[in-house]
């Protein structure tokens, strides 16, 4: 059993892989926050088995509520976009970490275009979600054209992590998160017309 | 009982307030993630019912692993850390929605301050937020002065985002987001010395 | 004769259109700038005539010296990438108080679409020019596409600002630094292969 | 006679120090654009002999014009504040370049904390220029704090940029860069109250 330091609290253990009990009780169920705490109530990143490898962390979101009492139509589905939205911020956040742990590596040269990438690949993540986000006179050829620079930096970055993926965990983590990101921009891009 | 539309799955209701039936039989225990969808499991958004009048959603982050991963000496907490930046992140999203959903409503007038506050509050959660990422080298007094400007600008928007909470849903989301954003500023702020 | 008020100084004088008595002088001698004052000498940006109806202005840039000591190989020619660079840098600066400008107008409401477009452009812009800044390990594909999304921008912001430039000095103003920098983008592409 | 190659022309060439002829004709007058070529005037970067050791290039720039005619009232010097906004910005593009050429170094070790100020910097000085550039609601506090950042981050990069500036060129530049920043963002604090 691993468990993530430091996140772990009496209402939120984070378990490696299928040696958690209490995850045939409660699959299919929607996930469910502990009740805030009297204080520190702040600590909205979670850890949360995901049945494999890797331990996958939640944190709050906004994006669905504020989309969802937006007053402008927007021709897309709302909860796509949402979701889209924060995989692409968090791959920007990851891809911004992944460049900072990499040049913390005591060999940085064979992760110079690593680093590279990920800065790339954060900055058009950050400014690909910002375009996402604003639908007050939305322009469709802006949106697509930026969704398809994020797809090439996604895949770009992502193979190039996924290089590193077996020396460095920070490299398959964010590799990780490029093809989520990638994936999740293409199938937008896909209902964008 | 309130649905946030389209976010609802099989596996993900979203439910308002106290009316949700398997809320005191997981209590303190960890939330668990639906097993992947075959396709679409670029949908890592969920809402979650949190007890109280507002939906929440939650959405999967790399932050906690990354930051375990880096291979520098972090003189904080990494939880802590992880969770601070993960709120800031989504708080700088917070904003920039605002902004553009504030811009949407029929009547700019009163609004326009508020529009200003949240571009400013994005920009600033952002460029804190990667500030807090970047541990190779680690400068604490640049880390501190950024916070600082952070926890002004999140005060002062919140408190504009706050005169509107009645009158827009939207502004109600984002003041929540800044109030979460400027509490884990301080918290953070206390323990870097 | 018309003064950019408070740019103006004893070494310097923005003067509009043809009456400028020493313009045959120096007509075709590089421009040199006055030496610098006892103090105040951050003061970098200068006001020139350019023969019409608009004062330009100049600025202090390193990015033609940062490129020349670049230790990579550039398969591009850097004077005219650093040229390219500062017109993207100075299109995003022009959008970001564009937006804010038209916030401030009286009636917002026919601007909307504008502010929505500034935003939008300012960012990409921002994040074009990084991406061009960074030679370790150059990806022309990010490259090539973030240049398109940028170009795409540029049209669709300066033709938005174009439709207010009667009304809007600001509006006039960011729409020719839009299609600068659409012109600009262009001929870089057309290098990039 | 050292000339930056790419960027001479006919009506602007580029030479280092007291050996420039037209110097003493010229000096005192303003520094005039040459007319516009016929095709390619997008080349607003213009290079100047400024009687010293460095090659210092000018770029044209609408954010004294775009402040001119911002139609709210600003409590500020319009001049200074533009000139002030334009000094940043371009520090933030000579750190993003200062980061990339550092990494580009066959030595990288003795470069990792310069590059992380680099990266730091760049982002705080691009975000203190749009909160400065927003005076629709103009906020003195989060305008002053940022500003503090914004002097910590140019003061703590230009000094570690400054003891690689006899190896490294670049570093030279940025340091250079981060001192005039930091020298305008102190003089704009001292008028904001």
């Amino acid at each position: 059993m691993t468990v993530v330091p430091g996140v772990a609290t009496a209402d939120s253990v984070a378990i490696r892989g299928a040696s958690c009990p209490e995850r045939s009780v409660v699959r299919g169920r929607p996930p469910v926050l502990p009740p805030p705490a009297a204080h520190g109530d702040y600590r909205d990143t979670q850890a949360i088995p995901n049945g494999g490898n890797t331990i996958m962390t939640m944190t709050t979101t906004s994006t669905a509520p504020m989309l969802e009492t937006h007053p402008a139509p927007i021709g897309i589905d709302r909860a796509q976009l949402a979701a889209t939205i924060d995989t692409i911020v968090m791959c920007s956040q990851a891809c911004t970490m992944c460049a900072d742990a990499c040049l913390s590596e005591e060999m940085v040269g064979p992760l110079k275009t690593c680093i590279t990438r990920d800065l790339d690949c954060a900055d058009i993540c950050a400014t690909t979600a910002r375009v996402l986000s604003r639908h007050t006179g939305f322009d469709i050829a802006i949106a697509r054209s930026q969704l398809e620079a994020c797809v090439i930096a996604c895949m770009s970055c992502g193979a190039e992590c996924a290089m590193h993926a077996d020396m460095h965990e920070h490299c398959r983590v964010c590799a990780e998160a490029c093809s989520r990101c990638e994936r999740a921009c293409r199938e937008l891009l896909a209902t964008l017309r």
